[in-house]
């Protein structure tokens, strides 16, 4: 088959809550300075590579905003179309969210942290009704019915909710010809890979995408996968995915 | 009249080319580092004034949009829809963009120069189809019609092309309740206050925005202005409308 189509995603750079190994999931936290370089480094790339956009896509989450944004200053692409929407978020954590490795292993137990992180469909507990992150409660999800906006979510439910999004908003521009850069995270860049290479449930929880490094996907003209690669050498990806891999839980 | 709604407008900070002191129009500078302080200096006075925004619009050009950008860093409002649209950008120079004010009297001659700085309705020579920076020839603008793209402009055609976009696009989210915050250029801000303010034409080229200070515009319930201010104490004011006043034709 031949290639019609080129999307490139990126997940964002380091954030201050991957350093510090907590369950980051829609708490907002800002990029670290390793975050800031990992971002303008996924920038040079797609610009020494050739690479331009005609739109893109993140989430409401700053980690992702400002590592597109500092792509975009790398290809002078400050004009372009930015699209924000929480269905590019990372994976909700639920009641998770903000525990570092130790304090969830102590709170539930490490076979239920585990059983949590390897299943592609069981949930972490509800987010407290009380938690001042709860989403309902947040600006930034204001203008969505509450009965929308989740407490938790497993991978499933991550997959979910971004592919109404997909298949709305973001293939129409690829079957028009515009060029795609989707600047996210972990969790809702393996709801895009599950659903492109139809990978199966127990093998998507063990797919690592590393921080920063652009992740080009080649597409025929019903936008099935030709092939994809990352814009880096071989070293450098195995080390940033075995970065990840060994990180574990924050994400 | 009471105020019903308030709307921010920011003129950007001072671009690489103020530095120079050329016509920049819709030439594509870079801020310069004061102008980067410029607009973190716009977001703090706007944090510590207790505002917060909705939706955002600014220009296709990377001195708005950065200025935008880092106002929204300020106010953790990396989230927030932003459009970006060409009838936001600072008015289309033609033939003098690029200039520097002693090359613009050399080839012109003095007097012909304050005429086009001084009338509302007299446009400067087109930009000589060969110009590199020909708007038909500049992928931000791939999307339109050639014939809607101006190759020059004087005020009074700024006016008119921002026009629409104020009524289509912003009026209706104002409506709605939305706090909107506007990062543009000296001339397209002229042109919002020229029709908000009813200024007449001989009085709005006189008019000096200075940059990098909010502008708060307070509107009754049907969108008449009740007051405006800015967001600085008066002498600050003072000395940047001075500033931009004697920086003269750089814009």
């Amino acid at each position: 088959m031949s290639s019609a189509y080129k999307i490139v995603l990126v997940r964002h750079g380091e954030s201050e809550w991957n350093l510090e190994n907590r369950f980051c999931g829609w708490h907002d936290a800002d990029l670290s300075t390793k975050g800031v370089q990992e971002a303008h480094q996924a920038g040079k790339s797609l610009k020494e590579a050739g690479f331009s956009f005609d739109v893109a896509y993140t989430s409401v989450l700053k980690r992702a905003i400002k590592t597109l944004f500092f792509i975009q200053e790398e290809l002078d692409l400050h004009w372009i179309p930015v699209l924000k929407t929480w269905r590019l978020n990372e994976r909700m954590y639920g009641g998770l969210q903000g525990l570092n490795k130790s304090e969830t292993a102590a709170k539930h137990g490490e076979e239920q942290v585990k059983t949590w992180r390897r299943a592609y469909d069981i949930p972490p507990p509800l987010m407290d009704a009380n938690d001042p992150e709860l989403p309902e409660k947040d600006p930034k999800y204001a203008d969505y019915d509450k009965a929308v906006l989740p407490r938790t979510e497993c991978l499933k439910d991550t997959v979910e909710r971004f592919l109404p999004f997909w298949h709305d908003s973001v293939v129409p521009q690829i079957k028009n010809g515009k060029r795609v850069l989707i600047a996210a995270h972990g969790n809702s860049i393996r709801a895009l890979v599950k659903y492109l290479d139809n990978v199966p449930d127990n093998k998507i929880v063990e797919l690592n995408i590393p921080t920063g490094i652009p992740l080009v996907y080649e597409l025929d003209a019903d936008l099935k996968p030709v092939k994809h690669y990352y814009l880096a050498d071989e070293a450098t990806v195995n080390a940033a995915v075995n970065a990840v891999a060994n990180q574990g839980k924050a994400k």
